[in-house]
């Protein structure tokens, strides 16, 4: 008997529209898409036990390979077992190339062909981050799937620089892609980003290039970068008929729960974003009827919880009174507790989407629930 | 058929040397003594789900009537349902007065034998604790277990200085009585506190005294404020055989592994510290083995856990090097995990001395184990 070869792939399950019902398969478990990945930074979901991200239905979470290339440092995880044994998290797990973290948190930076070297925002020390060296580090984490470098500029920007670094990010993908069919391993999986900032000629013909070289997913990027709602879906309209139908899209560092919806309705399949345990930190909520600021003096003596209806124990058990005097004491319990329901409610509307899509009814659910989340009971 | 009245009393089960094995019954639960209680200063064990605190065996918990005071308020609490319903604690809670809180934490106050006028720490709002006023606000929250109002001064100390406040202590305990006796409720404690320094003379007028007054239980307090561990012990030999067998009596504020040791050993019942959280969120973790510094480089690579037959899956789940790491990088989930760790750590540490004296060998596991935790491995 042969051993069976572990494998990637993408299955279209259903569409409803454009909003696509899907699952990935990987060696250490399915995706069921359209995903959200709660974002483990520095390989931790912040004020999270991994146990409760699993149990909130995340198939999947993002790691940084900026920080955790610091720290601890990609080989010494590589000799403790790989990310997954470090964080306790079973399932699979993306990481980003790092490129975005060199740009927005070192001040200290510099572009060439070859790469980009930088100063740690930690400590002052050089490194440098190639296309090779990107792929190599997210090889010693151990992560499923993988991102290239490319360059990814804030916009507005001149559109000489933003075809200048989507040029530059194509001959990236390239050389990412010879990298990863060297070091990658059997089931893990490589993708391309599309650049080209709002300019829909630059998008298109990053787009085409990037497919003619047959990734294993295509992410969306440089968006949700200071350009706005309407244009970042402007652009994706743009963008998404372009990519293979048989491959999952994924629209990197987004969003809200209405840029989500959005997304998915245009066939986005995977996502990203701090915002649900960043906010929980802040003491916003996010709910079926909208955001909650518990910093607001009207919760003082509210008995009830953030939702009854919820499966989450943070939401349904815990008073908004009590939530309130956790975030204004700055107790370690409010954060936690808000970032935990924060995730529960992400992964909730993620699969309040698939349900939606399996019965071909996601305009209607889409414009109800937009409806809904607009309440924003105490902004 | 009448109704049952609440009830609270102590019990002794057995003794080995002058070590006590008991039992103390609330309408809340029972509470098993020797037994530690960690501190929910502001109604939350600081980094850990009140589930967690309940699962690590604690029976009680206490919280600060100082913090909660002043935020969100004794009577808001009251409108809520009470403390345990705020902060989710379905055992017995113990109080404090607040007047060591107003000591330490508020620098202008002005004692006056009516009580302690202050400003809060928080907003700078002027405040006033009398006895009265403290087992007032004990009873709005709903304590368990409340405590007389002292007046707790730094040592050392003149010996007039200490005699004064030693002797406010006892008019505010006669005070506290009378007021307790007008709100208390049936099945609701309240303990009196035994002062007067380092001085065996003023602790003993003290504790007879108390003792004339026929109080619930009695607290040893005034200690462990900077006279060290055998001026401590040798004030505890001097006062707890004063004490009535027939009460639990508990020490305040106290303290390592070693002092609880010698504390059980003297005829203690009842502790409370901030050490298991504190030194948690400080990279600290206590073992069998001694006291781990997470903070330090030798951990950086080591796959094994804090302790691989501990209960807590704080201490045995996760490596070395995870929890380096996330103490490095200031993560929630250091603080959250180290916290757990300790919290699960004191009360095995209490369940083994309850082991032990229940057996009669009560002395030699107490050598034996204080060696094991003299081993320190890492500070």
């Amino acid at each position: 008997m042969q051993e069976r070869v572990p494998t990637f792939g993408y299955r279209m399950l259903a569409q409803s529209g454009a909003a696509r019902l899907g699952e990935i398969a990987t060696p250490r478990g399915l995706i069921r898409t359209p995903a959200f990945m709660p974002v483990g930074t520095a390989a931790t979901v912040k004020a999270l036990y991994p146990e409760q991200v699993a149990a909130a239905g995340a198939d999947i979470v993002l790691a940084n390979t900026y920080h955790l290339m610091l720290r601890p440092g990609a080989e010494r995880i590589a000799r403790l077992g790989g990310l997954h044994a470090f964080m306790r998290w079973e399932g699979p797990i993306l990481t980003d190339s790092g490129g975005f973290q060199v740009m927005s948190l070192c001040k200290l930076r510099e572009m060439s062909e070859e790469g980009v070297r930088f100063q740690s925002h930690l400590d002052g020390a050089r490194h440098m981050l190639s296309p090779e060296r990107a792929v190599e580090i997210q090889c010693l984490l151990g992560a499923d799937i993988q991102m290239q470098l490319d360059e990814c500029i804030e916009l507005p920007a001149e559109r000489t620089q933003v075809e200048r670094a989507m040029a530059l990010s194509l001959r990236w993908a390239e050389r990412s892609r010879a990298a990863f069919a060297r070091l990658g391993k059997p089931g893990q999986a490589l993708f391309a980003i599309v650049q080209g900032g709002t300019d829909p000629e630059l998008r298109r013909r990053s787009a085409q290039a990037l497919v003619a070289m047959d990734f294993a997913g295509y992410a969306v990027g440089g968006l949700a970068v200071g350009e706005g709602h309407e244009l970042m879906l402007a652009t994706l309209d743009g963008v998404v008929g372009l990519l293979p139908a048989g491959k999952p899209r994924y629209l990197m560092g987004v969003g809200t729960p209405q840029d989500l919806i959005e997304a998915v309705k245009r066939g986005i399949d995977m996502f990203d974003c701090v915002l649900p345990t960043r906010n929980g930190r802040h003491g916003l909520a996010f709910t079926w009827n909208g955001r909650v600021n518990l910093r607001n003096a009207c919760h003082a003596e509210d008995a009830g919880p953030l939702d009854p209806e919820s499966s989450c124990p943070a939401a349904r058990d815990y008073s908004r009174a009590y939530l309130h005097h956790l975030v204004k004491s700055g107790e370690y319990l409010g954060s936690m507790l808000l970032s935990w329901a924060n995730t529960a409610f992400y992964q909730e509307l993620m699969a309040a989407m698939r349900a939606a899509i399996a019965e071909d009814r996601f305009a209607s659910w889409a414009a109800a629930t937009k409806r809904r989340l607009a309440a924003s009971q105490t902004d």
